[in-house]
């Protein structure tokens, strides 16, 4: 893989793969070959398809003028014939297997559908973990890899939150990242990890625990072969391959040009939804994420705003013990209060007030005011201060 | 005005009252009898428009038995008819007068458009000050009372913006309202208070300044007589008026049931837009006006939403000279780097970094990094801390 710059790749579909009787085998050794990339692979294949059914079956026997023919530099051409030897074959195999990493390639039926249907899906897929979990309805979380206490604690609860129903998708970066897997772990779907670099190398190393978590409860994926030397053009391709296993991307937090935008703007191309969680409008890092607003993103307050966006593509929630412990202790607490009690609450719940005030707010007598006063204070609900100034607790 | 429950006023049309030969003299006088409310002033035209045209044209000359036939009560009539003698007549104007308010009818020409078309509207409105401003379109801000230092920077910068081309209509509550008032009144459009109590009294008080400058260099509205007594009832029917008179309401920090909410309500019944100005979700001062985006409000940043949503119904662009400080300086700000400056500018904005961070990030020679590095430093743009961590200033 690598080497070539980013253009588009010429669409090549699955069908059409198998045509040329490509193996997997072959696949594999042609992207893990140095100085072949993304487009050289796609060539590959349109080549054999011009040439007819299973003209690519023996590769492993082509000369390199074979694969000069098809475009191919001559370095390329005798780099492949090297990678499809026997030995190198067993070398590769090997190879996974001491790192402990899977592979899954574009010909194979378990390859994701979602992923299958962005225009420049990976050839190759490396993975540890439950490969199982592509197959669920997932949601990608990115933002800021410097967030903020706010931006990680609603990461963690919507990432959490989702996990009920979908897998939550994301790239183990700092920040966001991060508390997106952590929060994701502890519900049902749990959480896919996709690296730039291969699966077998931790990064960021910060990560190390989280990371060894994804790998027997969660699923790490990445396009990189083991080996691959981590450069900033590798974070926008896997940036593509978080939007492309995703109905949609929440985005928390992040600052204008931040690199998270790149996985939203590459969702936006693919179609998918762009959610935006609000944060405030003067927070330099909340300034990217707000933006798109602007491009039709919707407001996320938490789980059950993407649940209700995609509930005709999610499994039926009867399905599911869904816990909403939030919700469910605030309404224990108004519960407890009678309802002019509740009235006053509410009266103060939008600033403190004085006893006059809220005579005249509430329309209630002097008196009846003073025994729901004593009775929120009572229960714990408000404080009088001097002056006879009453907030809540 | 007053004493009656806040039922569903029956609609009369503007030329259905007129037929009626009713007087705007008369209307006022009902208007500010004790015990006739909104939905006895609707009974009364209602009978006259069933008795034919110009039954009501000399209504200071029925007797009481003639109010008690369209359905008053007798102590209703004879309050009405008290309130109709010519003394009475010349009590209310001098009244008025020295109270330096001004009246406009259900009837009169200069009656707001948009507030015509809710289904309760006011059959009086009191002002002092610009009523021209009516004329204008015009956007209402309001939320809580007690709004924190975000809640009040973004009420008044978005309503200095919006200022520039539509009327600000709010409610001089403090927090929210006084914010959008003082903001609105650096915009040639300046801005319109609702108050529930008589626009002769400034509630609350430590308004008193912002009510002055209203008074000159906006307008103040209420559908209260001089005199009216303060109490809750009023509030709500302020907030129809206040979403009455506006294209859409701008709620900007909500507490869940903050009384700003009666308002966004009002404004769906009468199909007005709302928008909601971003906040953190776990804020408790967000949690009302956030919930809005769940039902279909729009986000706005600043006021170039606005006027985005409302780019049919403004006066063209070019008639303003629109000044967007915040975005130019914005603008000036970045010019001055050049494009690797702002790329390892727009790196550090999401995080601090190492300078190892930066190669790897930035695909930057060493040598040319630091190059750059030096130069953002001289800029005052970064800062080098220990250890070489570069930051933003």
């Amino acid at each position: 893989m690598a080497e070539e710059k980013n253009g588009s790749v010429p669409a090549v579909t699955r069908s059409e793969a198998r045509q040329t009787g490509i193996t997997r085998e072959t696949l594999i050794a042609l992207h893990e070959t140095d100085g072949v990339g993304r487009i050289s692979i796609a060539t590959i294949l349109l080549h054999g398809l011009k040439k007819g059914k299973d003209s690519l079956k023996h590769a492993s026997h082509f000369m390199p003028m074979d694969w000069k023919d098809m475009g191919l530099h001559a370095s390329q051409a005798s780099a492949i014939v090297a990678s499809l030897t026997p030995e190198a074959a067993v070398r590769r195999a090997r190879r996974h297997e001491t790192r402990e990493m899977k592979v899954v390639t574009y010909l194979d039926e378990e390859y994701p559908d979602l992923l299958y249907q962005i225009n420049d899906p990976p050839w190759i897929l490396y993975y540890k973990g439950k490969w199982e979990l592509t197959s669920n309805p997932a949601i990608a979380i990115v933002g800021t890899r410097l967030a903020t206490g706010y931006g990680r604690k609603m990461t963690e609860d919507i990432a959490a939150g989702c996990a009920q129903r979908m897998t939550v998708v994301s790239g183990l970066a700092r920040g966001i990242d991060a508390a997106a897997h952590s929060g994701a772990l502890r519900g049902d779907y749990g959480t896919i990890a996709v690296l730039a670099g291969g699966v077998d190398v931790c990064y960021p190393p910060e990560n190390k625990s989280l990371y060894r978590e994804l790998a027997v409860h969660g699923l790490i994926i990445s396009e990189s072969p083991p080996d691959t030397i981590l450069k900033p053009g590798l974070f926008p391709l896997r940036n593509r391959i978080i939007a492309g296993l995703s109905f949609g991307v929440i985005v928390v937090e992040a600052a204008q040009r931040s690199g998270a935008l790149i996985t939203a703007d590459l969702a936006l191309g693919y179609n998918r939804d762009i959610f935006v969680v609000p944060g405030q409008v003067t927070s330099p890092r909340s300034k990217g994420a707000l933006e798109y607003f602007r491009k039709g993103a919707n407001p996320v307050l938490d789980e059950s705003d993407i649940f209700q966006a995609y509930s005709h593509r999610l499994p039926p929630r009867e399905l599911f013990a869904i816990s909403l412990p939030e919700t469910a202790s605030a309404d224990s607490e108004t519960a407890v209060l009678t309802p002019d009690e509740s009235r006053i609450y509410n009266i103060l719940l939008d600033q403190p007030c004085s006893r006059d005030d809220l005579t005249v707010q509430s329309g209630m007598t002097f008196g009846h005011l003073h025994s729901v006063l004593l009775s929120l204070q009572i229960k714990r609900r408000i404080h009088q201060q001097p002056g006879s100034v009453y907030h809540v607790l």
